[in-house]
């Protein structure tokens, strides 16, 4: 069955690689499924036809036959559970790399994107210098134990899984921040997710459609 | 094999419900499935024994056996997938199920902990009054189109599933806003859910913690 997903006509972030379904694209080389994409306006995004697709209008969305998805961490999980690549065999080391997906989503990610919010969304407001600090410090707080619980190791938990795949994806959006240097642990962890053969290919293919040469 | 969750000795809701251990009791008591609950103080989560279980040294914890977990989403959906009661056999039915858990934590929860931040983390800040209106509008974007996808179900997929427990349990978060009242669908979801026998269940116990009968 051909499974389709959907990205931005042109992401936001000019083809570096931070929108989501870049975490999607990843997922699917690692697994070596090959994937089709349907490019989706802003105007698009909003309209009924999408709207049936995801209630809440974003990309990236996920349909394999019968089946339609929207949620990165969701379709994530679905690749890894139905083609072998992205999850131990065992089962409680199964439910662990499952639990990395959520801290990446739930724990991890919540901070950086206040990030967003200060920089992008409220960007104009007055308050914006005098928060950037308060916020930049509530990201260090959880860098500071991921740092610590990750220590030497490669991975968070044994063999590369899709809870490294989220963990990385979500670190990613740090680099131009300048944090992710304050943690040298972290930035080799995300520097070894970086270059996998798989997340290269899936850089290079939405790069394609966001920064086509010239 | 006993399972072992941890919760807050001293929530600090007051015995609201809104405590992630909580939604973890919840979704044991769907189950039918009986566990020990063992009460962390705020110094003891940033405690080196705490930590080794739950690195960002917070509550619900889950162990069972060899097993140790944490993270709300990741607990309830291996309770989810390990016992019956909280996901549609059927493989499609059973990914949107879990989708809808993905949605409620990733997408629907991210703007309501920004009042969390608003109210209470900058709550003596000067820009505090006159960012309230542009977090809860972020929010009512995100309320409007889940009550359209809603419509007159009941649930979000067929029957109740885990995908509803973890959004009823995000939504509660916003009964003191008034949000929720904006939303009758919503609020009516979100009674439905209240109603049931396991989540009153859920409830009394992490009250009788909480607000002990004087």
């Amino acid at each position: 069955m051909t499974i389709t997903i959907t990205a931005f006509e042109r992401s936001p972030d000019g083809g570096k690689g931070l929108a989501r379904d870049t975490r999607v694209r990843w997922a699917l080389e690692e697994v070596g499924q090959p994937y089709d994409v349907r490019l989706v306006s802003f105007a698009a995004m909003k309209a009924p036809d999408h709207l049936r697709l995801h209630p809440f209008g974003q990309i990236p969305t996920y349909e394999e036959g019968g089946l339609a998805l929207f949620e990165t961490g969701a379709i994530v999980l679905h690749i890894a559970q139905h083609y072998p690549g992205l999850l131990p065999q065992e089962d409680d080391a199964r439910a662990r790399a499952i639990m990395w997906m959520f801290a990446a989503l739930n724990t991890v990610e919540p901070p950086i994107l206040e990030l967003m919010t200060v920089r992008i969304i409220e960007h104009d407001k007055p308050w914006s210098a005098e928060r950037l600090p308060l916020v930049m410090d509530r990201i260090r707080t959880r860098l500071d134990q991921l740092s610590a619980r990750l220590g030497e190791a490669d991975w968070l938990d044994g063999a590369f899984s899709a809870g490294d795949l989220m963990m990385v994806s979500v670190l990613l959006r740090l680099r131009m921040s300048g944090l992710l240097d304050e943690y040298p642990r972290l930035a080799a962890y995300v520097a070894r997710g970086e270059v996998r053969p798989a997340y290269q290919r899936a850089f290079a293919a939405q790069l394609a459609i966001n920064a086509p040469p010239g």
